[in-house]
């Protein structure tokens, strides 16, 4: 019954190559095998959870690590179970202290929820994609259950979660409640019923929860597996919209080209493992190429700005963004060195920036110049005055043919 | 408005004195001051809260310390809370205990409950108590609820809780459930508006949190009253029942006047101070002729037992105990030494009690004396061999005239 033929043998090996693939931990192997053999052996598709918080709906290339871990998932016939933490965002922070934890309304919940369905449907098959949002079990909980809940877990094993455990050397305050986020998380996996759970690196603590209550509550453990967390442009800090230093997978076709220009040489290899999608041979391959001196690490740069391009807003889009990055950097001569302006993230008056930067005088002087169309951004000509401009760290604005300044975002 | 008039003022200072008689702790003072003078100022009786864990019904004469300290309440006009804590028993209670207790069914709570208000009966006045059931406000609780009192405290403060840092330092486990026990004592007396909260000593953490609770859902704090804990009947440890070293307010008046006569004399004052109803004049009158030589320690004794006695079961039957002890301990003239024997605690055959106390050498030999109305338990004749006997600690059995044994239970 249980024996696996030959042909299985070698399709767990497979499947377990590639899952593993780029992963930073995997917990344990040995049961991740033992799922992969089981859907084998019962013909029956894993189910694979991500838990999302509904706080921040803005997709960008750090998310897209674990949802191409999905999407191989995906193409070999398993079911991805996207989990909305609808319910823990709902509540927020109950102490009133955290502004940034002002509680989601149902309704901002539910948007969100939308607008992260929408931005993975760019990497997954969404119509193979179940949506679960917690709440639908966790807010009909009896205080009652939520004590038997918390009866399955002790008080040092929650005090063990790292940010727990710095927070108590320096004295500074856990509230109770917070206790409750990675017991909702491991509940979450019971009643998904979750075979494998994916994650970043900083989900290691919350997805073991999930084993840890499963067994407790006599299901079966899920294995986990946890992924690497992209840096982000700046080479050092993990990707994330607060650094600035993010792509946006809703960016249009410039930004996406430029930004992954900007890519530290020494992320390059890294960038195409996680978050190419492109099969791990041919990472090797590149990676080889890149190391002997056969690709040049500007051409590397560029083919992997073009699939990153291609990915989210298709080839034909894709090869007009890198003709205009061409016009803009390459054609345009932008000389060497440019002066940096630092600025704040968000909409500004196109007027206000050009003063501000100190590549004009006045804004009449600024009014004049656009319509003059003598004003480029990022290369293209600025057509208005009238409509606000969205800043982007590394922004090239430039007067006439010899006025540069790059923006840069203010932390 | 808030001026008090002379009378006022000595009515303040006479209640502060009366309430301060005997505790242990009064936390703060200044709050219990404030406390009486708004009850003389607004002419509102103050709510007077004591928590009860339904799980141990058998009330005895270290409970009543606490009872007599409301009866002082009750008697100038204000009101008593009985806070049943029967949500919180579906729990367990996890003070003192070095591994968490198994939950009561919520049929047992009942009954356990109903009891308490029985026996409670004794000492103070039932039509002028209020009895409340905290699972008529927690049971409903949402889990969002539930979070949101949560937030209201730090894990970091949990943790200070005595038990809970011994078996922190111990390295045994702590349920998260557990850290609701005091959550859930603290916000009973948010919803009970409670004025003044008295408990044992050993409830100094669960009162505060009274406090702390009102403090954090903008009310009045409550002033706390910390009774001691009496010692039980082995002059050593706390009255328990687990310690078999108690006298239990449905103890028979024989049982009651007896156990009462093995108080270790240093004991005495403490006994008349705490448990007896006396006043504080009496009490200091009668501990200075103690101390002169006045009153005899075996008198003094006599009246402690005859004043118990007479508490719980009147007068008359109060003077009959007297009668029935002299009869056994001062006219049938036991011997100094009487040999001891220890036994199991329960119910058992007289037959088999006679023969491994070796006292007798047969259950026929045992049968035979009590047919021949040869045996005496605690100087009354045995009437019959075929009822069993319940073991008490103390207990004498006595064979012809002059083979005696002293019972002592095992722990």
């Amino acid at each position: 019954m249980t024996v696996l033929t030959d042909w299985q043998k070698q399709e767990v090996d497979r499947q377990m190559n590639l899952y593993c693939e780029g992963a930073a931990e995997v917990i344990p192997p040995e049961d991740l095998r033992q799922k992969v053999e089981q859907s084998l052996l019962e013909e029956r598709p894993l189910r694979i959870k991500l838990g999302l918080d509904p706080s921040a709906p803005d997709v960008h290339f750090g998310h897209t690590v674990v949802l191409q871990k999905l999407r191989q998932f995906q193409e070999n016939g398993h079911q991805v179970q996207l989990l909305i933490g609808d319910f823990t965002g709902r509540i927020g922070d109950p102490t009133g202290k955290s502004t940034a934890r002002a509680p989601l309304t149902s309704e901002d919940v539910k948007q969100n929820a939308r607008t992260y369905v929408e931005q993975f449907g760019k990497v997954l098959d969404m119509d193979q994609v179940t949506v679960h949002y917690n709440s639908s079990w966790l807010a009909d909980l009896s205080f009652e259950e939520v004590i038997h809940l918390a009866g399955q877990i002790t008080t040092a094993r929650l005090l063990e979660r790292d940010d727990f455990d710095e927070r108590t050397a320096l004295g500074k305050p856990i509230g109770l409640h917070e206790f409750f986020y990675p017991v909702m998380q491991g509940y979450d996996s019971v009643v998904l019923e979750s075979d494998i759970e994916i994650g970043g690196t900083d989900q290691h603590y919350n997805t073991l929860m999930g084993r840890h209550f499963q067994e407790r509550f006599k299901k079966a453990k899920q294995a986990v597996i946890l992924m690497p967390l992209l840096e982000g442009l700046d080479g050092k800090e993990k990707m994330s919209k607060s650094k600035h230093n993010y792509v946006g997978v809703e960016d249009n076709p410039d930004e996406m080209f430029g930004k992954t220009m900007s890519v530290p040489d020494e992320l390059m290899g890294r960038w195409f493992r996680l978050v190419s999608g492109f099969s791990s041979d041919h990472v090797d391959h590149l990676e080889a190429e890149l190391k002997s001196g056969a690709l040049h690490p500007r051409e590397g740069k560029r083919l992997l700005a073009a699939r990153m391009t291609e990915l989210y807003h298709g080839k034909d889009a894709a090869e007009k963004a890198a003709d205009r990055f061409d016009a803009l950097y390459r054609d345009n001569k932008l000389p060497e060195e440019i002066p940096e302006h630092r600025t704040e993230a968000g909409l500004i008056s196109p007027l206000d920036l050009l003063v501000e930067s100190g590549l004009l005088h006045s804004k009449s002087e600024a009014k004049r110049m656009i319509a003059n169309r003598g004003v480029k951004i990022d290369g293209a000509r600025l057509e208005t005055a009238d409509e606000s401009l969205r800043v982007r760290d590394g922004m090239v604005m430039q007067v006439g043919k010899r006025k540069h300044v790059r923006l840069k975002l203010s932390q």
